[in-house]
């Protein structure tokens, strides 16, 4: 392979390949030296959309002068069977797991008796859909109806990654997330906007430094009062000094990843996903 | 392992465990005759939490009779070495794959040499932060402001799917996803609104069953005229009429899930995901 010429790497699937792409992502970060040519292909479904897979990853292998690296999460054996006709180096996140499934558990997956189950189910549809319709709804303290429907209630000043912390757990795992913003008033008051005592345990803060807070904030509102840093060291200063007076769990946003400021409420708020 | 119980698999991860979790269920569910009792156990970064998660393994195989099945995705493989003293099935979707990949490339991966990269980019959070807030300020029609800068412009009319979908786009994707409904005056005038002409290309319409969207417009909006069978026969009809005449693209989101309609979404408008 000619130096600096990236390697290619498919990712094929006869569903969405979503899961493929994203562990398959995670293990190529993994070799920081190599570029890596990637190429997506979900919906394989057919056998002539197999073989139009073999060629482009013949076509590949001749370009890159390397075999080509082939990752899949295949339901459907006889396409997987057809792409491993190419010379490529084959990793399938499904097969490589239903074996040793079987093998424990003594039973035969509906994937090898020919039944196939890629489509989600429309119970888990509606729950995400309702989880997201109440989280709009409840999205920066818009309403305080039905807030006892609400699963959690995350908390903190603006900008402090509320709306989409809110959405990713009502996207990702159908949990009905409301959001109340900590603003200026709270913070003279000394106490939390009155209609959020009565579901105290279901709060969850968001923090942020004053500094992050700063820069999102100049981005929306350049050289207001509300982007200032001084304003900023207030307002976050407040809200922790708030939240820790009132009981209110909470965390450090900063440097987190939505999935992990996700998942780190899932697991302090005891909740568990409605979706899969 | 007496009639009637479940197995208990866990899911053990030293990040948030999410990946493990989706592709992990996905396996479970070929297993139609058994019940699974699943355990998530997220951000396992120390040896201390490494042997609280052994004991919970070894009271689980007490408990059930039968060893258990735990599903990892560890970086760390001194935690994985602590673990195996678990009489378990292991199935390490990173272990797994990481050394054939390691021998086909030819390289150490980071993970082998002790560094590790759980931690999303933030290029990424904020590419999804982004993508995430045009799309609130576009969601409905909202805006006409920067729609020059929309990845799509999702239409269809009211409660097709216009709005979970945009906000999947964004957040999984990070992809820059504004919708815009089409309403009876656009039926009566047979014109999209105005404004997406000079975003045709950018169009992509969702259509719906009349009967689902009956179904859904009703939980709304009991007995109106809005969610009466023969309006919804009619505005469905006339959209699909109307995306026909004007070459909108566009697909029947009834039975999909949102990942199959933001991957076909993808495929088809040809969109690069910019978050992983």
């Amino acid at each position: 392979m000619p130096e600096g010429q990236a390697r290619t790497v498919f990712f094929i699937s006869d569903g969405t390949g979503i899961t493929a792409e994203t562990l398959g992502h995670s293990l190529l970060t993994q070799f920081e030296g190599i570029r890596f040519r990637q190429v997506r292909i979900p919906f394989v479904s057919s056998l002539a959309q197999a073989r139009d897979c073999l060629t482009q990853i013949q076509e590949a292998a001749r370009r890159d002068g390397i075999r080509p690296i082939v990752i899949t999460t295949l339901m459907d054996p006889n396409i997987g069977k057809l792409l491993q006709g190419a010379d490529a180096l084959f990793l399938d996140f499904f097969e490589t797991f239903i074996v040793p499934l079987e093998d424990e558990l003594g039973a035969k997956s509906s994937h090898t008796i020919g039944r196939s189950h890629g489509q989600a189910s429309s119970q888990d549809y509606t729950n995400r859909i309702e989880a997201v319709n109440f989280t709009l709804a409840h999205d920066d303290g818009a309403s305080d109806r039905n807030l006892d429907k609400a699963e959690v209630i995350l908390v903190g000043v603006s900008r402090s990654g509320k709306t989409p912390t809110s959405l990713y757990l009502a996207m990702q795992f159908g949990i009905r997330a409301a959001n109340y913003p900590l603003i200026p008033e709270d913070f003279e008051r000394k106490k939390l906007p009155e209609v959020l005592y009565r579901h105290r345990d279901k709060l969850y803060g968001l923090t942020i430094t004053p500094e992050r807070l700063h820069q999102i904030r100049t981005e929306r509102r350049p050289d207001s009062k509300y982007a200032s840093l001084a304003n900023c060291r207030f307002e976050v200063q407040e809200a922790q000094k708030l939240m820790e007076r009132e009981g209110v769990r909470w965390m450090d946003s900063t440097t987190k990843s939505i999935e992990e400021i996700a998942a780190t409420i899932m697991q302090e708020v005891k909740l568990d996903r409605h979706v899969f």
